[in-house]
């Protein structure tokens, strides 16, 4: 079907039409426009006119494959609804299938809306568990990578009540091993240093605030079996510091906002979300969809071209090792 | 027992001996000798020398109030006991005991080891919840404040597990009652943005990662009665670069490391834990004992500078409401 020397380009998915994500793919697209040449846009042409317009910039001559229904006419900014959530999944499985395909060496996706997507009947929490489906996957890691901190979670998208049952040893182990041998595939770290953090405040502080560094976090360590050295568990409130102060190439957080709050307040902009353990090459902004602010033109687009650059590094330093 | 108009002395409880506390209040005194004048230390001598020769400095000249039973002379640095978290209790109960009596203006405390205090048979958590007990009300709160940050701690000693069982409605409206009549009175802020963190993931996203938005935050935030303005819940991995931009004076975070790896990512050294609550003023370094670390005269004092010039600050904004 394809040559497999010559496939570099990028598949990014629209995302849902209704926010951002038109604006931040243009807007990107346009400051950069040799990226033009290596990007396929699986998105309607329609929001992509409209982002254009609200930026005051002409489209971009980039390769757009619409969806079969072509969503997007009847698609208003800032007004999501089950066409636009339905519209955010058409793109991301074409896109997806695209790269799976090997008819495109990455996937970059713009952000989707949650509730929108599973009111359109989409059978995921996230991107990411979408991805691991698709790629036939048991077990993924959502890690964000900034300029500074690089963070793994140990779980995802679950009310913080939840946290604690979902944090089990085999799914720890797994997360230690997949982001120790992505940042040995994909960064080019020959030897990373992992820091794991605790769960509990003061890293439970002996027992007294907590048992799970007990129960859970130290037997993980032990089991995981990685090529790079591993440290902790640290002190939640002292971790990141540490990291930023180069004692750890990169931290496991044990949920969401844990690794998210430091990553927002350091790398703010600049973070990308990347899906480690998958067979592809997958990067995305870290932000969401802003309804609110769709089509006023004022959408930063950094954290969209940070996606496109480190998806096209990653593809390079993989490259690089199957060429070795 | 005492003229209320000359009261302006700070009581400093020296926290455990065994830990930085001696270090870092000597360095403290030394590096701004004016405040030996102001300043009672509520500690050992033996202790505070051993610290005076670790940092290669004399002894400051300042009132030091010894314990009945005279700690100290047994206590090694770096290794805590059941002595060393007897001291620490003797120090907080005799500063304590001072400024309730009205002898000294405000408590700023060096930290103690809640494992060594509890196992010397101190039968709370942590400073904070003894000093409510001993000034007799109900519910105290535990703020961070720094140049640029000041968080508020819905729940704080805790297991992550327990932290939705403990936040409750009243729990959490007295939380912003207390903060927002703090920030007039201590703080100098006459109408005061406060804005509350949600609890879950994307603050729970309209419900599909947690509920505790809905039926606990969102009602607090209406039962509350301040005097300034309220906002949120907030999405916890935007809400600290809000409040950084400048859209609130103050943030409630609900848990300990929620608001504490913030706030330790970005004021870092410079960050006072304050009591709000009391009829007393009192403040401490945001850190711990360290242990690992006591005794080589590379603790670093500028948390516990910052406590002292808070606690004065917050005892003239006192002084001067009063005499308006």
């Amino acid at each position: 079907m394809h040559d497999g020397s010559t496939v570099t380009k990028l598949a990014i998915s629209l995302g849902d039409p209704a926010g951002i994500g038109p604006e931040i793919v243009v807007a990107a697209l346009h400051q950069s426009p040799a990226w033009c040449r290596t990007t396929v846009i699986f998105g309607d042409e329609a929001p992509l006119q409209q982002a254009a317009h609200a930026l005051g910039v002409a489209l971009p001559n980039v390769e757009i494959r619409p969806s079969r229904q072509c969503f997007g006419a009847d698609v208003r900014l800032g007004a999501p609804s089950v066409t636009s959530g339905a519209a955010a999944v058409a793109y991301l499985e074409a896109a997806t299938a695209s790269v799976r395909a090997g008819e495109c060496a990455a996937l970059v996706t713009a952000p989707l809306s949650k509730l929108w997507t599973q009111r359109a009947g989409f059978g995921f929490p996230g991107h990411t568990e979408f991805l691991a489906e698709r790629c036939g996957v048991s077990q993924v890691v959502m890690m964000f990578a900034g300029p500074r901190l690089k963070v793994a979670l140990a779980t995802v998208h679950c009310a913080l009540a939840d946290v604690p049952t979902r944090l089990t040893v085999p799914r720890l182990t797994g997360v230690i091993e997949l982001l120790d041998a992505a940042l040995r595939r994909d960064f080019g770290i020959a030897a990373p240093r992992i820091a794991v953090v605790g769960l509990n405040p003061h890293a439970g502080e002996q027992g007294l605030l907590g048992c799970e560094e007990q129960t859970v976090i130290v037997p993980a360590m032990a089991a995981a079996q990685v090529h790079g050295t591993l440290v902790g568990p640290w002190v939640p409130d002292a971790a990141f510091r540490m990291a930023l102060d180069g004692h750890a190439d990169a931290v496991v957080a044990m949920y969401h906002d844990q690794g998210l709050i430091p990553v927002k307040l350091i790398d703010f902009d600049d973070a990308v979300n990347v899906t480690l353990g998958l067979p592809i090459v997958r990067t995305s902004p870290d932000h969401g969809t802003a309804f609110d602010i769709a089509g006023q033109g004022i959408a930063r687009a950094t954290s969209m071209n940070a996606a496109i650059r480190l998806a096209q590094h990653m593809v390079q330093i993989r490259a690089h090792a199957s060429a070795v």
